[in-house]
C-alpha cells in the first residue's frame, strides 16, 4: 500500500531534497510533480543521481495539477501557498506547507509580517504548526501542515522547554543564528553570487527585522503566554548547508544549567530527533543531511546567563526532512521512516 | 605631473581591481568612472576601504563621457568597446581595453569566434596585443592595448618561446586550465550561484568552443607561422581568483626539459613578471593578488612529453595588473610602478 | 540471516564512509571496528548521528582483534594490510582491502611503486581487483578483494573499454584529475591545513611519479596486453569530496565519437553505476555521496582527439561504496543493495 | 634614514603579515628575520612573491639573534616572548610584541589566564597597550608595545566609548564571535585539517573561558573603573580572514543608536582606521587585507538593547597590521604609513 504524493515546486533546495529523501520511503509513491521552470523535462534531467521517479516529466505549477494523490508538499514562497492549499483541501487532499503561509495561527500576526492578506484564515483551525516535539497530536489529526521556518526551528527546540518550565526570563532572548547558503534561496542574486558570499560572512535582517522574529514570537507566546522579545541576528556563512544558532538567556534565580538538561531530558528523552550534545560542541557537519537537532548548552562562569547551541540541516530538520517527519506523523507510520 | 586616467565599466571584477591597484600609482589621477548599474553612486559606496577618490560619482557609460584625459581603461564585454574606443582615438585619448574586440590582429577571426562584425579594422594598425613579454616594442607606440584574455595569457607565457624555438611540436598543444570563480563574471547565475560552484568543480566550453582557443592560435600563429590547435578545457573551481593552466606537448627529438628551462631564462630572465617555479609546485597562492606568472615544468619519466605548469591570477597578469604593466610601458614609466 | 562484518583501521575517511553506509545494509552486522587513535571509544562519539552500532566500542588495530566475522574491511595504509589479510585468510575470513597492498597482480610492480617488499605473493591468486565492471566473475569467487584506488577507478572506467576495442591509441594516455581534499587523507599537515588549501589548487606527484600510475598501467597491461604510458596529474581542489579526471587521448583513424558512445554503451548499459552523461557536462555534485560514475566523451572539433571527462566520488565508487558493491557480488547479494 | 627592523618568528601567519605589509613601508629596513622551522631558508623560498628582502636567509629563533636593530617584532606563542623581550630590551632594542605575554597591566591577571607565571613585571610600566585609538600617547614612549588579540581589537573598539561614557550598562556584555581559519594557527590540528573546517562552524573556548576574556575585561576595567563580566563565543567559519563580532549589549534609559554614533563620532571621527558603517552592514570582504574596523549598530525595534557589529581582519587591526600602526606611532612617523 502506497501513499501517493505529491510536490508543488520541485526543482527549489527544498523540493529537490524532499524528492531524494522521499525515494527511500517505503511507503511513498510521488504521483507529480511541478516547477514552472523546468515544465516538461524529467526528473532525471535535474537530478541524475535519482534512483526512483527518474522518468517522471515535471508538469505545470498550478492548482489544478494536483490530481489524485493523497497529500501533497507545497514548496512556494510567501503568499504562493493558498490557492494551492484552497483546492487541495477542496479535493480532500491533505497539504504540508514548506512556506510561511499558514505558520501563523493568527492571521493578523501573518499580515503584519509578511505584508500580504491571509486569504484563507477559516483553514487556520485544521492546521497544526509542524513541529512535531510539541504538536505531535494536532500533527495527527491536521489537513494542513505549517511546516515551521528553518530558524525558528533551531531556536524554538532550544527555548521552548525553558520557558514553559519557567526556568529563563520571558522578556527577550538573544539569538545569533548563522546559516548555510541554500537557505538564501536558489535564485541567482548578487549576495548569492559565489564570489560574494565566499569568503565573506554577511549579515542582513537583524534586529527585530526578519520574518521569522514574528513566527518565533507568536509560538512561544502560544505555548507560554508570555511576550518574549526575540533579538535575531541572521548572518549566511560560507557553506551549503547548516544552521548554528547561538542563544543567550537569562536564567532565573535558583535555577541553573543542571535543571535545565533535566527538562531537556524529560521533554526530549523520547524524541527521536532531538538530542543533547553534553560533551562536545556541536558543529554542522554531525547535522548535514539529517534529520537531527543537537542542543548544547553552556552557563557561564560565575553568571547566571545560559548560552544554548542548536544545530540542525537548514533544508534536514529546517525544512524538508522536518516535513517528512510530520507526513510520517500524519500518515500514522512509523516517524523516523527513510529518516534515520 | 599626473597621468589623467579614465574607467568605463568601473563596478565589475577588473574594473574594481584597476581602481584598487591604481590608487596606489603615483603618476595617476582618476578623472572620471562610469557604471551603467551605479551610476550617481560614490567609489566609497561600492568599495567601502578604498583610500583615493572615495568622492568620485560614477558617470553614466557612454562614449561622451570620456572626458579630459590621456588615456581610458575599458572593462567592457565583448563587442561593446567598439563606440567607446572609436569616441576616445578621435579625441586623442588612448585606449587600454580589456575586453575581447581589439585582441584579433586578424578582423575576421574576430568575427568567427565572437560571431560579431568588427566594426573597427581600421584601428587594428594602432593596436598592440597587450603581452608586454612579446609586444613590448608595439605596445610603447599604440595608440590601442587590446589586454589579453586570462587564459591566452597563462598559456601562450608557458608554449610561446617554446613553439618560436621550435623545440615542441607544433600541430597541437592540449590545455587543462582550471580557475575562480571571478572568471565567471559578476552577473548573478545560476551556475555563479554559491550553492551551485561551492564543492564543485565545472567544465564549460571545452574542446575548441571556447573564444580563448581563437585568440591564442592566432597569436601563436602570428609569431610562428605555424597552425598549431589548441585543445582547451576551462574548468571554474571554488575560488575567487586564481589560474592554474597545465599544458601538454611533446618536446621534439634531442630536446628535452633542460632545453626547455635555459629557452626560457632566455626569453624571461629579464622580465619583472614571469618567474621559473624550477624547485616547487606553483599555486594559486603565491600569484593572488599579484601581477607575477610562475611556470613549472616537468618531463614525465621515459617520454618525450612535456608538461608546462603555469598560474596567474585572472584579475592580475590576466586582467588589470597586466593592464597596468601596459599603461606603464605605455607612458613610458617604470613598467614595475605599483604592480611590485 | 545477516553478514557479520569487522572493520580494520574505522576512523579514518574510507573507514567512516563505509560504518555509515554499512548500517544501511538489511543483510550486514557489524561485529568489531578497530582504531589505535580511538580504541576504547564508542562509535557513537566519533560519529555522533550514527544510527545503528552506536554502542559498539572501538577496539585495537591487530590482526587478532579479526574476531568471528564472515568479512573483513581493511583501511588501511601502505604495508600494513599484510598481516591483517594473512590472519584473516588463515581463520577462512574473506578479506575487502581498500588500501593499495594487494592491487598489483605482479608482486614485483608493487616493490617498485611502493618501494616495499609484497610478503604475501602467495595469496594474490586468490585475489581479484575489485572493479566489478571487469572483473565481476573474479570478484564472486576470491577470498581477497584488492578495492582500486579512487583515481584509478575514475580512469580505467573511461578508458579501458576503448583500449580493448582498439579505437585509441594505445601508446600513451594523459590523465589530469583534480580530486577534493578528503583524498589527501585524514592526517594533519602542513599541506592539508585549511588555511593551505583553502582558495587555492595544488599540484603533487606529476607526470609519472604518483603510486597510481603503476596500478592503472598494470591493469592496462592486464586487459589489453599493450603497453600504455599514462601521463598523471592529481590536483587537491578545496572540496571535500570528489574526482574529476579529463582524459586525454588520440582516436584511431576511421573512429569517432560515435563509435565510442557506442563501445561504451556496450560495455556498461547494464552496468548499475556507470552513466554516460551524453548531453550535459557532469560535474561533482551529481555523484558526491553515490557510488556512479558518470562520463562525458567530446571530440574536439577537426581533430582525433577523444576528450574523456569522468567524475566519481573519492570516497564512494573510488573507495568505501565500490568496496560495499565488491561485497553484494562476493556474498551473491543484489550488487546495489544499500548503494542506490 | 632606514630604522632597522627585525622579526622573531617570521613564518607563521603574523609574521608572514609583517614581512609582506613592511616591504612597502618606505622607512624600514629588514635586517634579520628568524624561524626554527625553516632555519637557513631565505625568505623567497617561502614567499616566492616577495618584493624585498628575498635573499634574506631565516636565522635561528633565539634571544641573541636579536642583533643590531631599533626595534624587534615578537610573533610568538604564549609565555615565549619574555626571554626575547628581556634581551632586547637589555640591549636598547624597542619591542612590538604580537604575542600575549605583555597584555596585562597587572601580572597576576596575566598568570590566572595563561596558567603561566609573568617573569618580567618589572617592564609592564614600559609597555603599552597598543590600541592607538585609546592609548597612542602611552604607545608613543612606550618601550614595549603589548599588540591587543585579534577578538579583543574587534570588541574594545565598539565598546570601550559606550562603557567610557556610560551609555551602556556596565554588569555585562554577550559577544558573539566569528573568525576565520588563520586565527587558529598555521600548526596543523584535526580541527584544523581542510575536511574538518570546510562546510562546518566550530565553536571552541566558550562563555568565559577563552583567553581574550580576560584580556577585554582587564582593559575595560582600566579605562572605565567598572567591572564588566564579557561572555564571549567564538566560533571559526570556513574562510581565511576576518573577524567578524556581534556584541549584544543595554542601553541606559534616555539613551539611544543615535546618542551612540555621536559617542563614535567624537571618538573616532579623527582616527585613520575606524570608521562607522551607517547605512550598511560591514561583511569581510571590505576588511581583508587592511587596517581597517568598521562598526555598525542597531538598536532593535522597541527594545533598549544596542547589537555592536564590529569588523576586522584577523591578521590586520588585529594583529600584524595594528603592530605597524604602532611601529609608526612609535617612530613618530605618519600613522597611516604602508597601511593604506
Amino acid at each position: 500500500m502506497k501513499i501517493k504524493v505529491g510536490i508543488v515546486g520541485a526543482t527549489g533546495y527544498t523540493g529537490e531534497e524532499l524528492i531524494k529523501t522521499l525515494q527511500y520511503h517505503p511507503y511513498v509513491e510521488l504521483s507529480f510533480a511541478t516547477s514552472n521552470s523546468h515544465t516538461g523535462k524529467k526528473l532525471s534531467e535535474l537530478f541524475p543521481s535519482l534512483s526512483k521517479w527518474r522518468n517522471l516529466s515535471l508538469i505545470e505549477s498550478k492548482p489544478e495539477s494536483i490530481g489524485d494523490v493523497d497529500v501533497v508538499f507545497l514548496c512556494l514562497p510567501a503568499g504562493e501557498s493558498f490557492k494551492f492549499a484552497k483546492y487541495a483541501i477542496s479535493q480532500n487532499i491533505k497539504v504540508i506547507d514548506l512556506g510561511p503561509d499558514f505558520r501563523f495561527l493568527n492571521p493578523s500576526n501573518y499580515q503584519i509580517w509578511y505584508n500580504t492578506e491571509h486569504t484563507l484564515p477559516e483553514l487556520l483551525e485544521k492546521t497544526a504548526y509542524g513541529l512535531p516535539e510539541f504538536f505531535r497530536d494536532k500533527i495527527k489529526n491536521a489537513q494542513i501542515i505549517a511546516n515551521p521556518g528553518c530558524y525558528p526551528t533551531s531556536i524554538l527546540l532550544g527555548t521552548l522547554p525553558l520557558l514553559i518550565e519557567n526556568v529563563i526570563e520571558a522578556d527577550y532572548i538573544i539569538s545569533d543564528s548563522k546559516s548555510g547558503m541554500t537557505g538564501a534561496g536558489k535564485t541567482p542574486l548578487q549576495r548569492t553570487h559565489f564570489v560574494s558570499a565566499n569568503e565573506n560572512i554577511n549579515l542582513y535582517s537583524p534586529g527585530r527585522s526578519h520574518r521569522h522574529v514574528g513566527e518565533i514570537e507568536e509560538k512561544l507566546f502560544l505555548l507560554t503566554g508570555k511576550n518574549t522579545k526575540v533579538l535575531f541576528n541572521p548572518q549566511t556563512v560560507p557553506v551549503n548547508r547548516g544552521i548554528l544558532s547561538t542563544t543567550y538567556c537569562k536564567l532565573k534565580e535558583n535555577t541553573d544549567k543542571n535543571i535545565v538538561y533535566n527538562i531537556y531530558e524529560h521533554y526530549y528523552g523520547n524524541e527521536p530527533f532531538v538530542r543533547l550534545a553534553k560533551d562536545f560542541y556541536p558543529d554542522l557537519h554531525i547535522v548535514q543531511n539529517t534529520n537531527y537537532c543537537y542542543i548544547h548548552i553552556l552557563q557561564p562562569e560565575s553568571t547566571q546567563f545560559l548560552v544554548i547551541v542548536s544545530v540542525i540541516d537548514n533544508l534536514g530538520k529546517g525544512a524538508s526532512k522536518q516535513a517528512i517527519q510530520n507526513f510520517n506523523i500524519m500518515f500514522d507510520l512509523e516517524e523516523t521512516t527513510c529518516l534515520i
